[in-house]
């Protein structure tokens, strides 16, 4: 380990990030949380269309994770309405969007808040262009727009995989982002959702060369579960090989892979929607990256939020255990 | 003066007590704001028919009013919305709603505001009393419900005299207001409507005693213009006899009347809604208490602002040289 603290960044979007920055922000690090910016449902997708600002859901969980101030604070921030005609939004989001709105900057925004719930680190959204959506070309030939639609699977809809991913228009990459690639020590990417929350980040103009010219070791935490419509199917294998398609082969050092098989319960509740753990096939693949199996899961039944339309799901990394593997890396590499 | 600070308190609503506030926030002063509970209308009735919470407005405004933050943070909880579903409400107002939300308590809410906005001082509801609803009989024997109604005149309405305001169910006083009276050395009422800001504190039950008993010297500042609906044609005498009928007689110490004439745009702009300056009949009046004759205004054109269904007054007291009078009559007595 380097005598001065290390400089980690992180890239995912809301949930996955949560779950790493709330672990990793317990030790002697340098935080940079590069966000994607491309949530077009829920809170924030009804504060883009309505205020025409950055959607804020991401970032705000991010900022959350690396809050150091009180719980009812934190608390405030994820505070979801349940009623009336603020249902469904977080305050948070709320809080975000207003200070947009007021400076004309999300970077100002965030700092604001930043320092409000006194975070340890940064939060960077990856890009400030509004207008990109995510796509994906599918097997069949049709494309779908938007991230909540490539989110959301209907019931028994037979999906055709994704053949292609790609933000349209192409969107500029944030500087401060780059910046923050180029000195880091480390680069942990998810764990998030494959095609809604790593790659719209690898998407971004220019960032798959900024990652791969970075002296940081890069890691890849795989995501424990298929994801309907997405990954379906997906081996351990496959999401790096998606995830190399756009960020290059020969670009990962380190892949992290959970080896705990979740309960009975969680997995036959995953079933029902088709989805099923990650599948480590990496034993006989030949590549040049190091694999760390370790029990990495937290089985957790969350809460339905009867306001959310979005699925959630019950199993997560548990952020003590993945954020203690890459102190332990950091430290003996 | 005293060795120690001294303590005000004042009472009033939103605006008229920013007025002052923002003004003896500047001295040397244990400040505490009481402000009433029972606006209905615009963005804090939403949030009160929506959430159940109490009336955010008037609590922001005084919040905003202590503040010794940034001008970023106190602009930020005065923006107004002004397109999509958030429209006309205020941020502060979300944001102290969902913190009473979330902890159940306006008090608590107020505290951690108060925290974030770094205010002066306490800001203090008068009640907590959801349910409370300000009413007014008037001389033709019908009654009208509610702030808002009492508040908003049809243009040409010919509305009959008031001749009794209540609050229906009455209020019960919140303990922190009383004490903060108790122990206060000078209270200050107004500047604010008669009915719609400064009555609405005095209805709640026990609270003309609590002033009464209060070894605090009583200031009442007279308003600068009539309200039409309200106080037609009333004098500075109408006024203070209308403010004795619930608060008791021989209660006052001063009366802070402006005695500099506003600029003719001005008063023609205000004619239109039949709204006078309050004229100044104090002098043949025989009374217990002292009045203080002095230049009070600022002559200012407010912009209307486009969402704000509600009329706002062109014209205010001057914070500074209100602030400066009191501060004066402090150092003297």
């Amino acid at each position: 380990m380097k005598s001065s603290m290390p400089k980690i960044v992180t890239i995912g979007g809301g949930t996955g990030s949560y779950t790493s920055l709330s672990g990793l922000k317990k030790y002697p690090i340098h935080l940079t949380a590069i966000v994607n910016m491309i949530d077009d449902g829920g809170s924030s997708g009804r504060l883009r269309d309505e205020l025409g600002v950055l959607p804020p859901g991401d970032v705000r969980q991010c900022l959350v994770a690396l809050s150091e101030s009180s719980k009812l604070l934190r608390d405030l921030f994820n505070y979801r309405f349940e009623e009336g005609e603020l249902k469904g939004h977080n305050f948070g989001n709320i809080f975000l969007s207003t200070l947009e709105k007021q400076t004309g900057s999300m970077k100002k925004a965030i700092t604001e808040i930043g320092k409000i719930l006194n975070i340890k680190g940064k939060v960077v959204p990856v890009t400030f262009d509004k207008k990109s959506k995510l796509c994906v070309d599918l097997a069949n030939g049709k494309t779908i727009e938007g991230e909540t639609h490539i989110d959301e699977v209907e019931k028994r809809e037979k999906r055709p995989k994704i053949v292609k991913a790609y933000l349209k228009p192409s969107a500029k990459l944030n500087e401060d982002a780059k910046l923050a690639i180029k000195s880091a020590d480390y680069i942990v990417i998810g764990p998030g959702d494959l095609f809604t929350s790593i790659l719209p980040n690898i998407l971004v103009k220019g960032m798959p060369k900024v990652i791969k010219e970075s002296k940081a070791k890069k890691i890849y935490v795989l995501n424990l579960m298929t994801k309907v419509g997405q990954t379906t199917n997906f081996k351990a294998s496959d999401h790096i090989k998606a995830l190399e398609k756009y960020l290059g082969k020969n670009v990962l050092d380190f892949v992290f892979i959970n080896d705990k098989r979740p309960k009975k319960t969680v997995l036959s509740w995953y079933s029902q929607y088709e989805e099923n753990p990650v599948e480590d096939d990496l034993g006989d693949w030949k590549n040049n990256f190091n694999i760390i199996r370790k029990d990495l899961i937290k089985d957790v039944i969350l809460k339905q939020n009867p306001v959310d339309e979005r699925r959630r799901s019950i199993i997560r990394h548990d952020s003590d255990k993945l954020a203690l593997q890459i102190f332990e890396l950091i430290i003996n590499s």
